[in-house]
């Protein structure tokens, strides 16, 4: 089968390999009907993180069910499914308290933008969409895909930053992850959603996504922006969804006294002041989403059509053009691009 | 009037001073009826923070109001008042968020162990007490004395590590502040605490307090040890009441996936580590303690007798000896010590 696989530095390439096989009798195959480049793909890709040269790459993939291990009684073959980024059994202690990103059993998906997919605690990971991927036209196709990583991931955040009805809210990252943190925002009832972006087509995706406020400005003047907004006391919750040393200490610097501020963008290289937030009482909370935990009240308000996280996907490519969608993404030409295989 | 004063490392007076005076007509005078040392005092007396030679130290005390500037309503003379360490208005729009400790008119207690006390924003700090100092015993004196500082702080790290009914509990600390967070804990119905503590008269205290296990090892062992008491997964809420970077990483590492850490001790030398927060979705929040939103429902519990904090005093000592008070708390003979003038 074709599989995206990494090589180094700006270096990724559409290889054959052998398909997956079922490892242990909680795994599930699934082919591939759609997936996608994340923003934290482009870390490896950038060379900020290591990497074994020729691995497969890619984590975000929504597919039917080929084959199942003898133990897997919740989905079955034919099953048009959501593979959660992260896999977990949905029944360990772990799991039970609500955080399935923790899972004692936690596996990950591994060469997700390939043909075949290889998820591990298949029944406790893998959602069931109602529809078949042949009814499905590309708008539900996108929106569906969001559901693997991207959409719960901005929804992390703004539970993680404790978003409530009429709370005000800050988003540091104009990428889909922030996106979608606006889009998670304005479902958790946030009455004033800032989105914090330069980019004029992702500012338009921040509004149709209901943040009722852009800033372009940042560091000291854009948290001279965000006080403006928010009587000049900072927000009631913020999203940081880049990762970086910068974006969290804008993120800080835009909460109010009392505030917390959800974070999923990997961190990398961040340094917390805590004498600051102590001073200041803001918190920080965050990391991999638990995915499955929001899955069916995500894939239910997108079959509804209250919410669409797919226009995060500006772009649509074949599989056989993987090289090229991170190269969009890298350079900024593109979002968060879509790939069919 | 006397006042404690600090000249240096060790160097704790009682000084003839000019009492204080209405200085703001939102101030109020309170004649001092007790007064007491707070852990947090200890950073200066061992030299952890600098000082202004000469300076009054001291910021938990309740007393009677003895004048009140031309602008309180609230408050006046004879009253006998709780003066919560951080004063508010309790108006502004960050008191209104319910984080009085980040108030936009935030006063803190000057010289509280001396015989009178300033408030500042004494309509929106003070709140009364509806008994007389003269018919309360020394129990009750103790237990409202807990009031101005260290059980509103203990159970603000309650608060901030979400502690709910049935939550599993670490608090790592056994002084004043921790043993108030247990207590805290209890009231906030968790179901299992384990105070972390080497000292036999600190333990018996947690117990009374409602803890449910002690743990005298530290470091991994004591890690391991919670781990055994927290079906091996950690607990739902830790308290970190100390402030030095390794009882913050007792307290991460104590803490169960996508569980808080509610911290209240001043951080000296704290590093977050942040990409094992995020790895396990461990947050921080903490800080200042807004005491004056607590109040008055830890007042009632208080009067009612549901709460009495007053155990964590284990020392009364006249004004004049407040040398020897500082003296005791530093080598760890005595818990807090309260202070009468």
């Amino acid at each position: 089968m074709r599989v995206t696989t990494i090589h180094g530095t700006r270096d990724i390439r559409l290889e054959e390999r052998p398909a997956p096989t079922i490892q242990q009798s909680t795994d599930a195959l699934v082919r591939t009907v759609a997936a996608c480049v994340c923003g934290s793909d482009l870390w490896p890709y950038r060379g900020e993180n290591d990497i074994t040269v020729g691995n497969p790459i890619g984590h975000e993939t929504i597919g039917v069910v080929e084959e199942v291990g003898s133990s897997v009684s919740h989905v079955a073959p034919g099953d048009f499914v959501v593979i959660p980024f992260c896999h977990c059994d949905n029944t360990c202690l772990v799991c039970l308290k609500g955080m399935q990103a923790g899972c004692q059993n936690l596996g990950m998906t591994q060469g997700g933008q390939g043909e075949v997919v290889r998820a591990t605690q298949a029944d406790g990971s893998l959602v069931t969409i109602p529809v078949s991927p042949e009814e499905a036209d590309p708008g539900t196709i996108a929106a569906l895909m969001a559901l693997a990583d991207v959409l719960p991931t901005g929804w992390h955040a703004a539970v993680s930053a404790r978003v409530e009805p009429g709370s005000s809210v800050v988003v540091v990252g104009d990428g889909a992850v922030g996106l979608c943190g606006v889009l998670a925002a304005r479902e958790l009832g946030a009455e004033r959603i800032i989105a914090m972006s330069r980019h004029a087509p992702r500012q338009a995706i921040a509004r149709l996504f209901g943040a009722t406020d852009v800033v372009e400005e940042r560091d000291q003047e854009g948290v001279a922006r965000v006080l403006d907004l928010t009587d000049g006391i900072g927000a009631d919750a913020v999203l940081e969804c880049v990762g970086t040393d910068s974006s969290m200490k804008q993120a800080l610097r835009s909460a109010r006294p009392g505030a917390m501020v959800g974070y999923v963008g990997v961190p990398h290289g961040v340094n917390l002041p805590i004498n600051a937030m102590f001073g200041r009482n803001v918190g920080v909370s965050g990391g991999m989403a638990p995915v499955r935990k929001y899955l069916p009240d995500l894939l239910e308000r997108t079959l509804a059509g209250t919410v669409d996280a797919g226009p995060v996907f500006d772009a649509t490519m074949p599989l056989d053009d993987v090289a090229e969608a991170y190269r969009a993404m890298d350079e900024r030409r593109s979002i968060k691009v879509l790939l069919r295989p």
